[in-house]
């Protein structure tokens, strides 16, 4: 059944990709409030897919934001495991949109890769498992296990509304592991198992000053500035070591062991490695951290925008009524998103100048999680990518979020697979994003073979 | 004569501000590169506006930007003196646009004002000038004095090509003072005749990170993120006290006698004053200097506009490749304008973290000025003010720039009437600015007595 699905996948690879491109034509950026249709269009484009290889109880199932796809094949009947697919459907926004060398929304193959918005966040690495489902529906007429899939479309957003829609649906979900296919291993041969994600709390804080803009010949140094106040605000929350000066943040920070620390310091993540993936003139960050721990296990605290005045071409010479910057907060396990957002809050209500109107919005909490790698799950997937790459995986710690995770674990106390095809240099979120193809390809056969590994470690 | 014109002018009130609506359907927006037609149109407007009254030598005479337009009327012979009226016709921008409750470029009428972009600053002023030569021409068939006319489209970019402009011209130039309506009077009942401007120096300080977007799950806290870093660079150019830190940058700024002090702090500007102009919660500035000095006579530093990330709706975790920063300093009298953007530019390199790449663009430069009261040109402005407004005027130092004035002082030697019609409300360089009507029409009565008065005191 693995070799019959293994052969399907290897003969329909111009159509996986083509199938790719129209879903990633579809502009489902969840953030945008003007792009709602399109994510109603691409759940309705997921479905008939799903509908189209046979899957039962198809549904696009509301939610107070964008909907979740579900869908699920349990003729594997009760003797075989099941396993919870999740993946999202939504996408990052393109600005600065200047920056793509291709249209983001016009998936174009260059040499082994493909440029588009989503390529590899999230929804080429979910087509995998929609391609690899339908390998052993079409080409072995059955699949070894039973499946079932969650696509949402509130990723990139915080997933805001899947706690409400998992919490409304336990038993619909239920299934022994969870995978997620939306992280990135370290090269095209080299495969990594995630074994926990950061959590996040992201908070909009804007000042108001004066009722109007007003022009700085006859006001500068008389009323503040909010743009002037604003950086001011901004800066003291770093000290010169690098660190957040938030009173509390890092109460519930657990300090790593020296065996842990020495694990993450293996040399998979060196500051070379991250001075070429990132071409800056040098490292940055808190005092006393590696570049591998900085970049999973320590807490962060980026300023992602600052709007108000004038950023045309050009010049003018304005002190703008109001200015505003997004902030997001990285947290590790044991860090509660919900209480860093409120002591960030009060900070800044505490240390915001008396010249200057403040509010400040919150506008996602999520909260980080570590997974147990010795479950079946998760043995399954490292023998899976085995198969599939040629080679064990790495065990590391994921410096991004994904939210479903610590949900999974509280909600469905489900293990949580994290077997991701992307790779490092694949500009997630920003301009050209891409998608390596020979891991889209080594990606479907990698969870043709996690299916058939888990149906048989699994429950 | 006098009495010719004014009744020309009683009669004309609809005609004129129907013009001045025509002027101010063109976007001029000088620092727009897109807008270079419109700036083009509007110069070919005016040229035809004073061709059709009978001016002479009218010209749109070309610079390395936009054109100057010049138009003479030397009739009134070699005993009569030569006024020079500057005026200039280009705006600023408009962003932010949906605060704008009426298009900005469709003039409109409420009341007693008249709303859209370059309503005061500086198309209404001006064009009190063409409809008071207006008044003259046709309602009396004469001037009593000779008047110049060069109206310029660059002064909202900090008239980068004026002062070669003049250099070239200055035959055509010469005049025994120049007249300039382009700052604003106290109330509707209370003119002001300017005595100083201040100086400016903008420049946009750009920090470069990574050669592209970064994911800050990935990336924060290993990489600095532009953005973060230019908080604090921007945050550490005041001091506790609301000084600038930059070295030198007060080495040239003239101390105020006790006299002069207690003149500017006659009562006219008052904390509560700017505080019931501008609606802030609290006022703001260098310590040690009431709010009367701080907006005029002592050197300020704003931003403008940071760009760099994300600003739209809802939330991206990106750390950018590229943040920068508009900024702008105000400079008194005695700072030179070269010498203060070259210690702020020396100054930033010298800060600037090693983790980012740095470069600084200085977008214009301009000296302050200051003006001698006691001239005849002045004083006729002073009896023209009680004509026209039934009370004489005070004597302030204007806090904004108007890099003309320093130029006719230094290339010309001749005395520089600033005698405006503004409003501190009228929202210059602001969503929603307007010309209060009756001071349109009271400051094309006022400028119809000045030509008068001062046909017979000048020289």
């Amino acid at each position: 059944m693995n070799h019959d699905a293994l052969t399907y996948a290897r003969h329909h690879r111009g159509e996986n990709l083509e199938d790719l491109q129209a879903l990633l034509r579809i502009p489902s950026i969840s953030t945008l409030p003007e792009s709602k249709p399109d994510l109603q269009r691409t759940a309705q484009w997921l479905a008939d897919k799903l509908n189209g290889l046979g899957l039962d109880h198809v549904q696009i199932m509301p939610t107070a934001g964008h909907p979740v796809v579900y869908a699920d094949w349990l003729d594997a009947g009760p003797a075989a495991p099941t396993l919870l697919i999740y993946g999202h459907y939504d996408v990052q926004p393109i600005d600065p949109l200047d920056e793509w060398l291709t249209p983001p929304f016009e998936p174009t193959v260059k040499g082994d890769n493909m440029f588009g918005r989503g390529a590899t966040d999230d929804k080429g690495q979910l087509y995998v498992h929609i391609a690899a489902v339908e390998a052993y529906l079409k080409g072995a007429g059955q699949l070894p296990l039973n499946i079932k899939f969650m696509l949402e479309g509130e990723e990139e957003i915080g997933s805001p509304n899947l706690s409400a829609f998992m919490r409304a649906n336990l038993d619909l979900l239920k299934a022994d592991a969870a995978l997620i296919s939306d992280s990135h291993i370290l090269d095209p041969h080299t495969p990594v198992l995630i074994t926990g994600v950061r959590g996040l709390a992201y908070l909009e804080v804007t000042l108001r000053g004066s009722t109007h803009d007003l022009h700085s010949g006859s006001y500068g140094g008389v009323v503040q500035n909010p743009l002037n106040a604003l950086v001011r605000l901004l800066a003291s929350l770093h000290d010169e070591q690098g660190r957040i000066t938030i009173p509390g943040f890092y109460d519930d920070v657990r300090d790593l062991s020296p065996a842990e620390r020495a694990a993450m310091n293996s040399g998979l993540i060196t500051d070379e490695s991250v001075l070429a993936e990132t071409g800056a003139p040098a490292l940055w960050g808190e005092a006393g951290y590696t570049a591998a721990e900085r970049k999973s296990v320590r807490p962060t605290l980026d300023i992602h925008g600052i709007r108000g005045g004038f950023v045309g071409a050009g010049q003018k010479t304005v002190i703008p009524a109001v200015a505003s910057a997004k902030v997001s907060m990285r947290l590790v396990p044991n860090q509660s998103a919900d209480k860093t957002a409120r002591l960030f809050i009060d900070h800044i209500q505490r240390i915001a100048p008396k010249t200057m109107g403040v509010s400040i919005e919150k506008m996602s909490c999520e909260d980080g999680a570590v997974v147990d790698i010795s479950t079946p799950a998760i043995e399954a997937a490292a023998e899976a990518y085995e198969q599939g790459f040629g080679r064990r995986p790495y065990y590391m710690r994921e410096g991004g979020s994904i939210p479903v995770v610590s949900l999974l674990d509280k909600l469905l106390s489900m293990p949580v697979v994290m077997m991701g095809f992307g790779l490092p240099d694949d500009r997630l979120h920003a301009p050209n994003e891409k998608f390596h193809l020979p891991n889209f390809y080594r990606g479907i056969e990698t969870a043709i073979h996690y299916y058939d590994i888990f149906s048989r470690k699994g429950n």
